[in-house]
């Protein structure tokens, strides 16, 4: 393994600042390397002694574990980390872990924390006459962090709490201890350093260990065994099954829409195009054609969970080229506001479910990520809905010149969100009756006033969460506003006919998961609620 | 509306065979235009005789609706055709449905079959003094099949089951009737053809209005009106509720992993080019390296519900260009047998809770398309398992020559399908070791032989709907194989360093969610189970 290449840390510039202590970094950088290769020399020493006197591997109690190809079953059960606790003193247990520190006391002792997800529990490695030669504890110091071991031990009640793991009331004594899979070159950065918050960050001598954004997304299998990272991502899945089982209760099916397009669909622009077998496809930059159709199609009610791809070359905090488009679309019996307070009632039953049933990972996060608790209104009063108008006379209350209020910017968006939260006390709300021009084609006019549309965005922290509205359903209504807009009626034929064999009124919204992620923990870079992000600049890993 | 252009009916040879009776066919759908242009024109005069004496719109009785814009809301309840019954004799209902079938008798009195998704219902609208006028019957009886109409009604038990309507105890006798959306042109098919089985299709004289597969697909929406493929859809969307409810209880979490590659993964071959910016990116065929980088990241046991896309231009009953892919990614303690049961106990919990919950759909469907009932295996002797060995020689027993299985094509698949349920009566079962040179490079060899791998498949009705196996863990036998395999191992650094910074053993599989919907229905081509189906000549609608 020694000819292996290390992933090389490329600590760039980004969205997060300039460093301000390079050079003292890369000081730092080169001392760590030279710790590094010195261990994986004793390491390497080790193994050699190891075989010399005792074969090519694993001897019963310790040692490098051959590759695992499923040899045998002993069926003998593997424990949870998690489910460790005094009730199981004197126990002897087996188990699989990452070594997330280790720390040898002497040439006697060695301290592992072991570590599974965002659990994590003390054990300890002791010479004992008969049972734990010094040779054994000597190769066990020389194990690097991250290696993944399999640890046979005995549950020990501990005097006093042991505030460095999850499990505090005991610890493991181990008895038997195996490689599983080690460490090829280093570390791109320490767990340690990629768990700090940035505030701890900013004012402390820690400074040089900052893990830059990039470096992190450049080495994202290690940034996300941070516990922030598992619950982070334990929390996106959470919004995507509370999302399902909400609309699932109110008689929505789910669909699958072609994210492959035979034509630049929408908008011409901002639309990615693929060598389609001689010709040409197109990436589609949301489901909004197809969940129509399925209205059109009597499905009445329907969601998708899936990628949507925009080619803008926008690096912002809060774009990504490729994300996941939580979308709806139901028919409306009278009104479109059955649909506005339909996925009302979705976020609320999403943001209650998640402080109900998940709010150890939100508190692991916000170690790392300190925020406000996020906030909503409950009760009879509701939620906080505004129309455009009132949107816009908030901002000019608050100085903002009405001129240039004819759309809200992002800049503006944020300020209406320090000031509704300020004056109602609510991270999420509503913003209802957008101007025509702002919006789509499809979008359905206001009845009374045909300067203003029958849609709305949701927001939380003042930023857009959610896009929505009531859809034309009609033909030639369709086809006239269209062209309006500069679209030919004839370049979206299959769309367009879909009308023309009757549809009932309906409307729906289309939801950025990762938006929702960033904004309910406070993540500030919606690239940390991306499992592996894709921006103008990121197609890796 | 009379200058839009119906959308044209394309009745192509497709997969499903020439059309005997062309000629015929055409004569057919001639007369069928001209009653459709009567009606029309019937329809027309209609609305211009009810403008003249009515003023533009609607009266409070009958007539075509304005423009749903969300002019207003009545908060009036309007009902579900299913929750209609005999206990409901004499109430007053309101309703939106879709006018599937209309009859006049006489000039007094117009039946109407009204439908919401799978549900029907019978209506009557007749001549009373006072109350419905000769007018507004003649103004119904030229309502266009598949239009949507507002009906207000008193639930009336009927004196003998009404065997072409779903609620068969009561009909509606209308009393006011409104119409929200017509039809522009003319149907492509009507409801009732393209509902009809093929094996009545084929023994009849409704052989010439038999609609093939790609007329089908050319009007998917209408086509997607029909009750079968109303179950269809609904079916497709419970297996995705089955697969994610089973691993949710297993401690699995949801990924969503980009389709936008760097690289072009897996193999050089058979991946669709994007471009990107200045850039290209690549359409990701699976999420293979994805989800096995969130094992090497902790995430212990990962699925993912997304669309994969092939560039493979074979256009066969069971190959798209662009599929849902239920994928999923576990550790492994001991053993890879530990990855291939629990996906064995994923499907025996997704065929169990079709049969439990979803029979209606699952009969519905088997009106359209007849099958024997999908069998498979339950109790102590479990599903069956074969090694690839056994599988090769019940095929070599069954008169297939020894020579030709180096692999299975898909016609001994198919065959062995036959073998299997003839002897061991069971649609599913799974075939264990596959030869290693048929499996991707990070697959597993089997540890005594390393001609064979640690690889399954899993099959429905003699057809492959699982690929899975245990995965290299150890990035320098991972390099190894890929050379051994044509791969460069620098063109996947990301993901060859997720495992030189450990990672546990591990497994999974990945399902084709249109596969497994086709086999358990038997839909005879996998095209009838895609929403928007695409593949090398189809990209449309």
């Amino acid at each position: 393994m020694a000819d292996a290449t290390p992933p090389a840390p490329t600590p760039q510039e980004t969205q997060e600042g300039p460093s301000k202590s390079e050079l003292k970094k890369r000081a730092k950088q080169a001392e760590k390397d030279k710790k590094a290769a010195e261990k994986a020399a004793k390491q390497a020493e080790l193994a050699q002694q190891q075989a010399a006197t005792e074969g090519d591997f694993a001897t019963d109690f310790y040692g490098k574990l051959p590759l695992h190809q499923s040899q045998s079953r002993s069926g003998k059960t593997r424990v949870a980390i998690s489910s460790l606790s005094a009730s199981r003193d004197g126990e002897t247990v087996l188990l699989r872990a990452r070594v997330h520190t280790s720390r040898a006391q002497g040439n006697k002792m060695v301290f592992l924390n072991l570590r599974q997800r965002t659990d994590s529990v003390q054990a300890l490695l002791l010479v004992t006459p008969e049972k734990v030669s010094k040779q054994m504890v000597k190769w066990a110091a020389g194990i690097s962090d991250e290696s993944i071991v399999l640890v046979e031990g005995v549950v020990k009640k501990s005097p006093e709490p042991i505030k460095s793991a999850s499990v505090q009331d005991v610890e493991v004594h181990i008895s038997k201890l195996h490689l599983i899979s080690g460490i090829e070159g280093r570390l791109p950065f320490s767990l340690e350093d990629a768990s700090r918050a940035d505030e701890e960050v900013a004012s402390s001598e820690v400074q040089m260990n900052r893990v830059l954004l990039d470096t992190r997304l450049n080495n994202r299998v290690v940034d996300l065994r941070t516990q922030t990272n598992q619950a982070v991502f334990k929390l996106q899945s959470a919004i995507g099954d509370l999302f399902r089982g909400y609309l699932s209760s109110q008689g929505f099916i789910e669909i699958h829409s072609p994210k492959l397009q035979g034509a630049a669909t929408e908008s011409g622009a901002s639309v990615f195009k693929v060598g389609y077998f001689k010709g040409n496809a197109f990436l589609a930059q949301s489901p909004q054609l197809a969940k129509q159709m399925c209205i059109a199609a009597d499905f009445e009610r329907v969601y998708e969970v899936g990628p949507v791809f925009r080619a803008e070359d926008s690096n912002t905090h809060r774009h990504l080229t490729e994300f996941m488009g939580l979308d709806l679309e139901m028919t409306i019996e009278e009104h479109y506001h059955e649909v506005m307070e339909l996925l009302d009632s979705l976020f609320l039953s999403i943001f209650r479910g998640l402080k109900e049933k998940y709010s150890k990972e939100i508190e692991v996060v916000g170690k790392q990520f300190p925020a406000d608790e996020f906030k909503w209104r409950e009760g009879p009063e509701g939620t906080l809905k505004l129309s455009f108008r009132e949107a816009v006379n908030l901002l000019v209350e608050d100085g903002v010149d009405r001129a240039v209020l004819d759309d809200i910017n992002t800049e503006n968006e944020k300020r209406l969100g320090r000031i509704v939260r300020a004056k109602y006390e609510t991270d999420y709300f509503i913003i209802d009756k957008f101007p025509m021009e702002l919006r789509p084609f499809y979008t359905m006019p206001d009845p009374e006033d045909p300067t203003l549309s029958n849609s709305y965005d949701f927001f939380m922290r003042g930023e857009e969460i959610l896009s929505g509205a009531q859809r034309i359903h009609d033909a030639e209504f369709l086809c006239k506003q269209m062209k309006a807009k500069g679209v030919e009626p004839d370049s979206m034929k299959g769309y367009v006919d879909a009308f023309r064999m009757g549809c009932p009124p309906h409307g729906g919204g289309g939801i950025g998961l990762e938006r929702v992620l960033m904004l309910f923990l406070k993540l500030n870079n919606i690239r940390r609620a991306s499992l592996f992000p894709r921006d103008p600049k990121r197609l890796e890993p």
